[in-house]
């Protein structure tokens, strides 16, 4: 038996007080909160951190996306990086204490990051959702291919609901990553553990 | 006899290899030169300093704005940071090698920045400026109001020509900035030098 990591990435759509409150509510079931707001200034995302923190949610637990001065000043765990982010090899050389992990979308992409040092790699979409409409979900076929070719944690995102949850885990997945499906959802803490439940395998 | 500091500070309206090719030719006369992008990626703002680098410009003279993850992992001499940045005293705990200035814009921002610890303040504008249209410019006076307050250097930005800096000089500015005085100039290695000539009193 082994339980699956489960990472919620902000939205981008609420409001800082609502992701807190949120966020206070289910850190006990999850293994990271991800602060992925790209129109968010350093000085706002330096203030949702501050607002996670009072409301009791570990910095063990809270990962920057992008920005990871914001991530060093806080004392935060880590930091997630994009495309359009700075090169993981370089980002480990100079910031040795940050958890770094990135997005990657193909087969070379993963094997780069993981000869660039990355902690772990997000990977997907892997199931259609609403927040990439139009374009093809890269499914569990990719997704398992790319676990037999790195051995780095790789966490699925991308269309994951609880009832697809097992496929992409015994597909090998070390966990899933979830947006709207826990932030967005009436009861996110009810929902959060339903996730929680499905990651046992 | 001093000689006052000459900051040049990027527009935004350029190209990275022309922004580049200008900085090779007048760093000699210069003390720093800004990357002040704010639509550019953290990647972009890593490229730019690569380009820098590559045509000489020493890192001891770039200051980057606002993001001092890419000034850490690039080692480059600085950041500056606006209000919509993280606080001034955070930064300098935590990136303890990095020289840190903020813009500020009347006198209590100044006291302020010198408290938290800032080792410059751009103060401005001082001049009206096609940069700022419809804004009064805060005038020499108030300038020389914060100099007879704080003690870290502060430069003038704002409007600044060659034919004003001896007025800002003498009011016990430290230096001043230019933005497109230098960089959007015809001959920008030639209008650098005026601005160099004027700055000795």
């Amino acid at each position: 038996m082994r339980n699956g990591e489960l990472h919620i990435v902000s939205t981008g759509n609420q409001q800082p007080e609502e992701f807190a409150k949120i966020a206070g509510d289910i850190h006990p079931y999850i293994t990271a909160i991800h602060i992925r707001e790209k129109h968010k200034t350093a000085k706002e995302i330096y203030q949702m951190i501050k607002r996670l923190l009072d409301n009791q949610v570990p910095a063990s637990k809270i990962i920057v996306n992008d920005r990871l001065d914001v991530a060093h000043v806080m004392k935060v765990c880590g930091v997630h990086l994009a495309y359009h982010s700075l090169p993981v090899d370089e980002v480990k050389e100079r910031f040795p204490d940050l958890r770094v992990g990135c997005s990657v979308h193909s087969l070379e992409e993963a094997t780069l990051a993981q000869k660039q040092g990355a902690d772990y790699a997000f990977f997907g979409h892997v199931f259609p959702t609403k927040s990439k409409p139009g374009l093809a979900p890269r499914g569990v076929e990719q997704l398992r291919s790319i676990l037999s070719s790195v051995s780095i944690p790789v966490i699925a995102i991308g269309g994951i609901k609880p009832g697809n949850v097992n496929e992409v885990m015994e597909a090998g997945a070390k966990g899933v990553a979830v947006m709207s499906g826990v932030l967005e959802a009436n009861q996110p803490l009810v929902k959060a553990k339903e996730y929680v439940s499905e990651l046992i395998i």
